[in-house]
């Protein structure tokens, strides 16, 4: 198998709340604790961090040492544009001008520490771009004004590649990057070499995205998918559980696609175990993943291809049940 | 493993059409011809026939005849209250009373050519009995009257089950037996012993429920589950696909319950194969069936019991990691 | 108009919380503030409590005289059975005994400081009675073990009710008393006369019900709508907005089947304003629905008896226009 | 009121079959006769034409005599790329070179035809465009086919225009062009002046659109909106009802973004009048349409502007009820 990297946002191997149980279902994990955790996962390599959470300016060294202690690259920084009142109306597209500059030079500082740390890749989760209620939003002005904000973002150094990650909805009831395409309608705006798009499964698929397609959609148009979450969900909401608990054959799928169209980043999981041990969850992700990658390898390549050109369901359906279980 | 009876609805042996393309997909198939399409599927042993498109009160002798021919058993008759204009608004819920006898004379009249042709289930599909607009319909007079007009049918021979098929919607925008639990409600009120259930696993999943779960309330609440109906979707609409092709764990976990509550029906195909080959549809099914079950017996009962004590989410998809990949 | 009683869940005057921002999307706000705030709206009448969060078996003479102060009656106590880590895996039907028995305790406990307050409603919401992935939950156990405990605190005291409030998911992935049948079969199964149900506009909503009809369900098998939840969403997810921020025509139906069903309890606002003044967010929710009781008013009893009699559609889309819009 | 021009597709004003009554709901009604039906709707200026059922090469003659006698003008061709079999496994994307080949002639020629009757727009709806099972699709090639045969379409004359009309799912599982934004990069790849978008309100409120914001984008990112479809639905599937039927406020601010983008095309219906008068259905939306135009010009552009700046969700929604209830 092509040597695949896994990763996990640190935040997964700490405790969850949510808006009825706000004090968390489980107690507080330090983020020294949390990176213990993962450097006892055995096959993790990477790990993503939100700001605020787990990194701020003043701690970068800190977490440098923490990385290099539990042998872990820095996959991602997410600049946390979501988790403090003051984004509550938006971050890049907010309609206050000092929360929107704020945004940007968050963004930018964390692309320095994001480098300082090894990292080559800035994950904006724009969670709060979006709106709620009809009558409240300049959907013209407001896009727009997101697209500024991250092209300022994406000039400010090449190194460093600047990843939009979508969601159709929450915590804003709509948001702006709310699809594959939508998001690359921004990037294709923003027109920077240094900006792509992150897929979270579990975003795509509540938003009725086929996930392989929509890495498909992203080759096409610009060679754009730069980074990758995981995690599996019911369709019709970020569930945010194991991945592999819900879906398997979309999975595969995805898999081929990821291998199919070059992708070599890290394959990460952003999970919310709320009622289970966050460090084990993850660890099952990997192991369903290992598992549909060993999967994925049993599957001649010319019998894609051949059903690729034939369409023939029955048969598509045939050849994963054949790998699948290995008849 | 168990013994399991696989059966298919007629119609998966032809063609279909849909509301842009009501000539079909493709060429008409006389009934004749899709017995002997069923009867070419090794594991298929029992038929659902639905009025109006596979038999007639005139036609009765004859297709005894193919059955006998077939070497296939008459699993269930499906009166049609839904595929002729008449039924446009409602059967037994109808507001015309003169189509709610014809609702229960027409349902009736098959239940003794059921029994005739050595079946013991009629499967009511009330697919046109509901609503489509706001301030058209008397919510609590219409659930009566359709409750009234099955309690009739019940009541013309015990020796026939009538299992009401549940969907929430389509073709009606909204239906009345909508749900597992809205379907136990209506049987409840009827009161009759041989009034149940058909479970479809699409019209179940469409409407959010689990249907291991579906199975297991119908078990709680007076072992009323009578009939299954087996297909495949993406979650948000009656796809009717292969089984298998979209959900694998749900699907095992359904299998272990219908096993657990002593379900000894038969497990049907109600698929709609619009642009594949219906007859290999329906056998790609059946193994799929199959090879759920070989993973299923591999699962040492302890273990789930173990499981269902703990509810360790983990640990449960590990366990089903474990099995499905036979690792 | 007849006479409607207003009443709002205390917190909709405070701050709101969510999994990303567990701080708090404004500043907290202490009970006495959202007493005043509450009292500040013209047309509220009546208060909801959740216990933790607004009362304690210490503080109910205080609750007392707050209410007092604000001429506003106790409607219902939500004990809280969601809000604490310890009920995150469920309160009646929690796996673990204690639990079970604590949710009992607790229940019985504000039965009787609800009637020392002047109310007779105990509301439950079961948010965590439910499970998340397959094969960890035993449905029929646990549901029983639900009932049980449930039917335990309708024997305390027959003077005050106890209503189940159903959700399809949230915080659960899948919740038990989950659509309005599924309760009802419950509620049927406890058999008491002080057990029914409280409906959320927006939780049935979310799982495809037509609340108007869920409201003609409970009045038809046994009369057992015993309180309403108000507030508003996109049909996908329970965003407790504003009344009528987003549907109109269902609300009129609605309030018109309150009407009809002999419904004389409150009609009371649960809404999650993240982003909004609460206080006014209520207040605005009330001014919606009396425009919409207005339009009600309108409408003569015999277009609609004809409509349901007739149900003609377009006729029934015309007569909302034309009341709606008053041609 | 700014002058609306109204039109219809004609079936609207005939019978409608589904995949389970395919024999139709009513009577089937000649062409003749549905010009007729349009023809008197009072506020009826415009009608589409699909071609198979309702225009042939041979008879265009015919039509332009029915157009004239009937004073209704030419709004749009919707080329059958979906009512035959030969479609049925997708038109500008088949993987059949010669059906690719069909798509575009058939497009050209009536392209030509449209003009010949004096409008300058062909809709595209490609609803066969797309797939339903994984692994049966080159997601990449299959989007290019659909471009360039769009692409030859548009190069064939520069005088009418070409409007892709997108919808999620139906008749395919999943469709290419399903989002307003999946839709626009093809647009962009293609590259053509006279190449634009169809939004059909049903079709973009069913994969979680604001029909307001699609329109906004469109005009954003080119001014690309072509053409608009009208209906209504429960959110969930194309249930094609009247306008209104469901949704008010959304509808409301939807036609105050056509007016701000400066839309000038036709307000057309699409709608399945399965089981009612399909002419008093379309006289029916175009009621609420009227009537949902005259609470849009109550309505100060100022105060909608100081909303959109402020953003303020309990004022906005305060607006509309002021506006909408006359207050």
């Amino acid at each position: 198998m092509e040597k695949v990297k896994y990763a996990t946002i640190l935040s997964n191997m700490g405790a969850c709340s949510d808006r009825f149980c706000a004090g968390g279902y489980s107690a507080p994990v330090s983020v020294e604790e949390m990176f213990e955790r993962a450097a006892s996962i055995k096959k993790l390599q990477g790990i993503e961090l939100v700001t605020t959470w787990h990194i701020t300016p003043g701690t970068k060294e800190k977490v440098k040492e923490l990385l290099r202690q539990s042998n872990l690259s820095l996959v991602s920084i997410i600049p946390d544009h979501f988790g403090e009142s003051k984004w509550g109306k938006g971050a890049f597209s907010a309609k206050d001008k000092g929360i929107r500059r704020e945004a940007a030079e968050l963004t930018k500082e964390f692309m320095d520490i994001a480098a300082y740390l090894g990292g080559d890749v800035v994950s904006l989760w724009p969670g709060q771009d979006g709106y709620d209620y009809y009558f409240t939003a300049d959907y013209i002005k407001e896009r727009t004004w997101f697209e500024e904000g991250v092209a300022e973002c994406c000039a400010h150094r090449k190194d460093v590649k600047v990843a939009i990650e979508y969601k159709i909805k929450e915590p804003r009831v709509r948001s702006y990057p709310s699809t594959v395409a939508s998001t690359l309608l921004m990037v294709k705006e923003i027109g920077a070499e240094n900006c792509g798009v992150t897929i979270d499964y579990g975003h795509a698929a509540v938003a009725y995205e086929n996930v392989a397609e929509s890495v498909a959609i992203l080759k096409k148009y610009g060679d754009k998918l730069f980074h990758m979450h995981m995690n599996d969900n019911y369709a019709y909401w970020d569930d945010d559980m194991i991945v592999g608990s819900v879906h398997t054959i979309p999975y595969i799928e995805l898999l081929y696609w990821l291998k199919k169209t070059g992708y070599k980043g890290y394959i990460s999981m952003d999970q919310y175990p709320y009622r289970e041990n966050g460090r084990d969850a993850v660890e099952e992700s990997i192991g369903w993943l290992d598992s549909m990658y060993t999967v994925l390898e049993r599957i001649p390549e010319e019998e894609v291809a051949a059903l690729y050109e034939s369409g023939d369901s029955v048969a598509a359906t045939r050849m994963i049940r054949k790998y699948l279980f290995n008849l």
